[in-house]
């Protein structure tokens, strides 16, 4: 099949899974784990060769990491699909219930999007979680991976391909492999077929997507973070945040960027506070009223917009809490930023007024993720500000649909005021 | 201000209206309703300035009574305005609190999503109710109205400045009001100020501005809705709902456009179906299978691509539940489909595999509207597959954000196993 073809049948595949029984949706993950660890060694000679031609490219360390497979990686992958398999299943949940009439009931059910594209760069493992998510969730997918990890992707999906055929002939087309670099251009244009993207990968990556498709993508490009230190803050507790928030493991998205500290406490907080990120081999840069108190090359504008990943950090001195705020809305990427203080009228105010998708008090910017936030599986970290924000769960894979139940009822006998609404809720 | 401007004043008004209480919300709607009782003559003059333009530029019939204001019409706006003030707050609201340790408390909460753009044609009483929605969800608005109201818009929009400036001095900028056709590019380009699109208008605005923004856009361009009557349909309510569904008001996006017929039942039913909707002023158009039954002009492929809305119907007879299903989901739009059938399992399929927003068993498709469903204030329908979708109350203008509020948590300690997650959720 080619592309079209593959989001075609991608897409009639997607009204059967809608109501596939939750058992089978167990049954087909549990069947890809086995499989997983029948064929190990399948997968990691598939691999073999991915490392091999990349190795000839001269590939970066970074990706050469991300691309290999070994035997724990694989008992991590298969450790994950037990763990979603086991998840409750999400569609079918009832949130609303209402008597429109007596004999008119509506119900608004939890059901999958439809079908999922997902482009990913050089982790075969992401392969396997997203995959596994978007059978659970009842959603087909449309996989597009790097072409430097062709052989394991084609590997984990043969892995997918034959649990699905061995469990229900129903799941047939469900996933679609998609590889070559012209698969993406075909894919941001089906529109038509595919309800969502999810882009996994670089920042680069996250933004070609963002600005040359209409379908709605669920990402982020940038997390440029903020912790600021408000003027009763706690001396000790606005290190240790800082510290961990910048350090902790400065290449994600959740890392502090940038530190906004209160001019009232400037001098006595932030000489111990850079001695410590010094210490942890930290580059400071620094506005003004900053390299005025410790040592700090000057920042430029450019600094307070730049996501470093790295262990470099921008701090800046400011007059106010709303001055704060204002500095996190205009230069922040609405992700995730704290505050640290113990003024509870502050606190209130930081997180109401700063737009981002988890506001913190007095904590680590590194706590905003799945994981911890204790949602069982993440799709991914989103900045949309509709549908799924912040730290997703498999809800972000989810929409609802009305169903209304009646016995032959009409409008125009309400039109009429023959029969009336009770909308009464039965739930 | 320019459009660029205006749009920057919103987005900046937008992170100070996400805390308002909701008595001051209430206080400013209620303000609007007072002035436009004052200045009901005032509004009359103005809208009669649109009147004058109109008649003399010969605009149609339809478009002239969307653009009358009267006495009645602002009566009902201020009785829509009063229902929309006592509202529950839909902001702050927590669906989820969850102790991530015993000291560190996790919050998801109802927020605004910010600045909403809104593009409507004619009818200037959309402008009133739009922006108390978005007052009351305590989002900014960007409205662009049609040229052909500008007089009446302008008052209209007066009086909302007027009643936020007597209000709260922080509503300054929330509402904004563009006009020029010029300012709609502008507008699309803004995904950097604008989070959410609303056309309200002809199916052919709605698909202008999907295809020419990034921004999310929230509504329907077309609603294809079928009413399938299955082989075990009870023939009364078969005829009734079908009827109802194409006949009780034809002009509007949930009306029937085309009904299927399962052949088993197709000689018993269609006779008497056909001459009601006759009888009613349908014109039919038919399948071969159709056409050999009751007097039809021969429907083509393009008929059930088409939304008539109007007093025509198209008519194919199916072979069987799946293929009407196929059909639905091939040709529809997936607005509203109905099923007329006393097999549960038959039904059960269908409200399953109808990739719908409002998927109906045995009553009218005309019932999938806001108000009919209970939802208290409609702010659109929306065929989107993500964030809101059917019939869209003032849940399609909120999201979600994360609070988390610890006492100087890191995350260090919980990766090198000093402290653990409870995940415990207290809500």
């Amino acid at each position: 099949m080619n592309t079209l073809e593959k989001a075609k049948a991608a897409r009639k595949a997607s009204f059967k899974l809608a109501s596939v029984a939750n058992d089978v949706k167990t049954q087909v993950i549990l069947r890809v784990a086995e499989l997983m660890k029948e064929k190990q060694s399948f997968i990691l000679s598939e691999n073999g060769k991915d490392l091999e031609k990349a190795k000839s490219e001269n590939i970066s360390d970074v990706m050469y990491k991300r691309l290999v497979l070994s035997e724990s990686k694989i008992d991590g992958m298969i450790a994950s699909l037990l763990e979603v398999a086991q998840l409750p299943d999400p569609v079918g949940h009832v949130s609303v219930r209402r008597e429109l009439d007596d004999d008119l009931i509506l119900e608004k059910v939890s059901v999958p999007i439809g079908v999922i594209g997902i482009i990913f760069e050089s982790r075969p493992d992401a392969l396997v979680q997203i995959s596994s998510l978007c059978l659970k969730s009842g959603n087909a997918a449309i996989l597009k991976g790097g072409r430097e990890a062709q052989h394991s992707n084609r590997a984990l999906f043969g892995i997918f391909v034959d649990a699905m055929a061995q469990t229900d002939p129903l799941f047939e087309n469900s996933l679609q492999l998609v590889e070559s670099r012209e698969d993406i251009g075909e894919l941001l244009a089906m529109d038509e077929y595919v309800d969502l993207m999810i882009p996994r990968g670089s920042n680069d990556l996250v933004k070609y997507i963002q600005s040359n498709t209409r379908i709605p993508v669920l990402g982020h490009a940038d997390g440029i973070c903020h912790v600021f230190i408000d003027k009763d803050a706690d001396p000790e507790i606005a290190v240790s945040v800082s510290v961990d928030s910048k350090c902790q493991y400065p290449a994600v998205c959740n890392a502090m960027e940038t530190l906004l500290i209160h001019r009232d406490v400037a001098k006595s907080i932030l000489p111990a506070l850079a001695a410590k990120m010094k210490s942890n081999g930290v580059e400071l840069r620094g506005d003004d009223a900053t390299c005025a108190i410790i040592e700090a090359t000057v920042a430029t504008e450019e600094d307070w917009k730049t996501e470093y990943n790295d262990l470099i950090l921008s701090v800046r001195v400011v007059d106010s809490l709303e001055a704060a705020i204002d500095h996190i809305n205009t230069y922040g990427s609405h992700h995730t930023d704290a505050i640290v203080s113990r003024d509870e009228s502050a606190c209130r105010i930081f997180l109401g007024t700063v737009d981002s998708s988890s506001a913190l008090v007095n904590c680590s910017t590194r706590f905003a993720d799945g994981f911890r936030y204790g949602l069982g599986a993440e799709v991914g970290i989103s900045t949309n500000k509709i549908h799924a924000r912040g730290p997703v769960g498999l809800e972000g894979l989810l929409i609802y649909k009305y169903r209304l139940v009646g016995k032959g009822n009409i409008v125009a006998d309400y039109a009429s005021g023959k029969r009336r609404f009770t909308h009464k809720d039965v739930l």
